[in-house]
């Protein structure tokens, strides 16, 4: 039998209990009443557990360096290998007890941080999230190797394979620039603020089926459900769920977190068979994965043609002020600029400065530069001095986003990186078809079509790779600028 | 080490497994979306096949001899462990391969009937539920000792210990003749019919929740969501959770649903610590279990009293008609006594009629006096003979339950058993509190009070003694005629 064979037998049972494993979580995250939460994260614990024993199981390790001998033509099955291999050998450079340590430290900040947000009252989630700090630390210093030079580049480079500090640096310092310099010019240039009024959870609801549907995403295949924070969480082939937030005195909020969310199952959920049978379905990184969700939600959606399409679900569904909303009046809603302290509600345009005080703060943090307790002052001081905004409490601040309480640092640059991605890509797809006549008249098939062909197909590569494969060039900063200034400056 | 120390290693597994084995059925039921039934029903085989694992390995069952042998005085420790041998014994005695067969045919046989039902279409179920049938049959005959006389015996056993179809035989026989005789009479007696106007989903909602904090079910240790058949799992210490489904079309579909469902989770958010402790939470019958779901949804759910306490959450939440309805006119709406198709959707007094032709059906069907094929025709002159209606279609028919669809054999007696225990329940209430006063005031703190110390405490023990033990007496059908008659015939 061939080595590739051999290793499918490991890739369906990590995938089956891959699947477990997310139906629990979504249920945690959807369903569980307050009371069993802890309860359920435990029982999740034990094969989230199991899911690292097999891979870290030596046989394991050998079919999979075996199967990259045998099948060296096939860059899928070498990407795939590499990919399992960086993570076994890792792994196998862990005392299992000190992993399933560190997953239980992050847990129960995770559980710590969910009742502190909730009482705005950072000293309840202090000492748990100290210890989930100092674990991905630990974590950070066994996964560094010769080719970073902090602890910060190995969290980054759990989420984009060769990216470092550095890279950051250099492109976020250019992003600051020009967001910091040309904020008061947006603020004076556009109209007057628009007057948002609440709208019932229900009639909220009720549009977002109607918006997934216009978007292309399959219900057939898909759920939406209620959860804190929005999340999508590809479970299975046939399986890929989402859900959203409703905030009855904000409906924008829901609504682009369902077309953000949407969007990236729109890309899970168009992986061809090719992919799903060499197991490279999921090797997206985390910045190609939000380069999508985010095409989706600003790019596509908060466009004048979108407007066109979305307008009269609108009326439809939350009535109201909308019955006699101009398509105007409705993109002027959708776009107005205003620095603010949260960073789901935020613009398009003053998000990036939220991820850039996410960026150096944890950066400083995993480094070692600053602790936790100094985190809420620097926090606060980072907001008054880039945005001219302050928290009032700690759960507007340094709390609002669940990122950092179960140690996933290193994510939030992958969300800037994704508007970067996604400029380049929508100047590539209008080069080819006429985004804005699809959007304009929901054809969203047809955008699917060209994402499907020209750009989901190479997801599964080396970031850098996949860039060049679809847009034909490396990363320019410019075209997400460019973008920026059409849109907020001309 | 004692031995009950021993044995709760296997019970605190066992109880893992089943927690993990509700969250996925849970989310199968309730969340999964229609392409992914089949894979997600899959996952949940390979924890259902562990499970059985466990209960027949033999070291286990030696562990249960020998508590059984050490904890003589205890009487929790001998029903759990004496449960637990009848179930391994029996495992034992089959081919596991065998028992996944059987669990792979009921599978099928419910996916089968689900797709059959939506399209109303018998003959594309008729395969995978004749395998399903046989399945049970294969399944009874082993289960068969030489106190059983028939496989419905065995059938009947595993629901309700100890109870033959010769005690079903005489007690729906005297059910049967008090009903087909005076439903004419009731029909006459009765008022007009009530007109039921359509309520939107949303509005239904939010009335159910009110109802189940009206009733005192915890909605921190629960979760109420939405199934084609409503049901209600006891998922883990701290997590109870029902369904519901709302019919726009009848605002009583889903009240009563949520209310019968609703006491089904009481009694599981009501017992003790102790029971927990010694592991006899969870071995209640079908008809102990229906006793107190039936109780909150007719017995106390369908009373004047209760009609006081509800009709104003009605008013908040379903608005339209219900402004100016009078107690007078909802108690008729909610009592109105209709022979029709539908068991779920049936009046208090003719539904003992719907349950009495599927166990007619049923003790036929398994004993191999019909075959499934025969059922549609048999169906439909039942329910001609007895109530004068007649299905348009199988969905209404035959297919209306799941039960069948998976095997299920042998429980629908417990609905029309349970009605019979809570009359007489109700009955041994009203001697020591004044039921009618709380349930009008909405105080149901005080009727869980009493239930939860003079009759869950014991709803461990066998049916007979349960029985006794709360009520005194014997199991008497006349209890439950003269609540039929106080309440429809005077």
């Amino acid at each position: 039998m061939k080595a590739f064979e051999q290793l499918k037998t490991y890739l369906n049972k990590l995938r089956k209990l891959n699947y477990l494993i997310a139906i629990v979580a979504y249920d945690l995250d959807t369903t569980t009443p307050p009371k069993a939460i802890e309860e359920e994260s435990d029982l999740l614990l034990d094969y989230i557990n199991e899911y690292a024993s097999i891979s870290r199981d030596s046989n394991f390790i050998a079919v999979a360096k075996q199967t990259m001998e045998e099948e060296k033509e096939n860059p899928k099955i070498q990407k795939l290998c590499r990919t399992l291999l960086d993570e076994s050998e890792f792994l196998a450079k862990i005392d299992p007890k000190q992993y399933e340590e560190w997953e239980a430290a992050y847990q129960a900040s995770n559980h710590a941080w969910r009742k502190a947000k909730e009482q705005k009252d950072f000293s309840l989630y202090l000492p748990y999230w100290k210890k989930a700090i100092e674990a991905r630390r630990q974590w950070a210093s066994l996964r560094k190797d010769e080719s970073m030079n902090t602890l910060y580049d190995a969290c980054l480079d759990a989420y984009e394979k060769g990216t470092r500090e550095g890279d950051i640096d250099a492109i976020f310092s250019r992003l600051k620039e020009f967001l910091l310099a040309n904020l008061p010019i947006v603020q004076l240039k556009q109209g007057k603020e628009p007057v948002i009024l609440p709208h019932g959870k229900h009639d909220q609801e009720d549009l977002s089926y109607d918006v997934l549907d216009l978007i292309g995403y399959d219900l057939e295949q898909g759920a939406l459900r209620e959860s804190e924070h929005p999340f999508s969480n590809n479970l299975s082939r046939h399986d890929c769920r989402i859900t959203t937030h409703y905030h009855e005195d904000d409906w924008r909020s829901n609504l682009f977190s369902v077309i953000h969310e949407g969007g990236h199952a729109i890309e899970f959920q168009n992986w061809s068979d090719d992919m799903f049978n060499h197991y490279v379905d999921g090797l997206a990184t985390a910045a190609v994965c939000e380069t999508h969700s985010r095409l989706f939600e600003n790019l596509l959606g908060r466009s004048k043609a979108f407007v066109h399409a979305l307008l009269p679900l609108c009326k439809e569904h939350l009535k109201g002020e909308f019955k006699s909303m101009s398509e105007e009046e409705f993109y002027q809603a959708i776009n107005y600029v205003e620095p603010s302290l949260i960073r789901t509600e935020s613009d398009e345009f003053t998000y990036s400065i939220h991820i850039i005080i996410r960026y150096e703060i944890e950066r400083d943090l995993i480094n070692g530069k600053i602790e936790c307790e100094d985190v809420p002052a620097i926090w606060n001081a980072k907001y008054k001095e880039y945005l001219g905004v302050e928290p009032s409490n700690d759960s507007e601040g340094v709390m609002q986003d669940v990122h950092w309480s179960d140690g996933s640092i290193g994510y939030f640059p992958s969300y800037a990186l994704g508007n970067l991605y996604g400029a380049q890509i929508l100047h590539k797809m209008k080069q080819d078809i006429d985004v804005d006549q699809f959007v304009r008249e929901g054809k969203f098939d047809q955008i699917i079509l060209w994402l499907k062909e020209k750009d989901f197909a190479y997801d599964w590569m080396d970031p850098n790779i996949y860039l060049k494969k679809v847009t034909g060039e490396e990363l320019k900063v410019d075209y997400f600028l460019d973008y920026l200034r059409e849109k907020y400056l001309k």
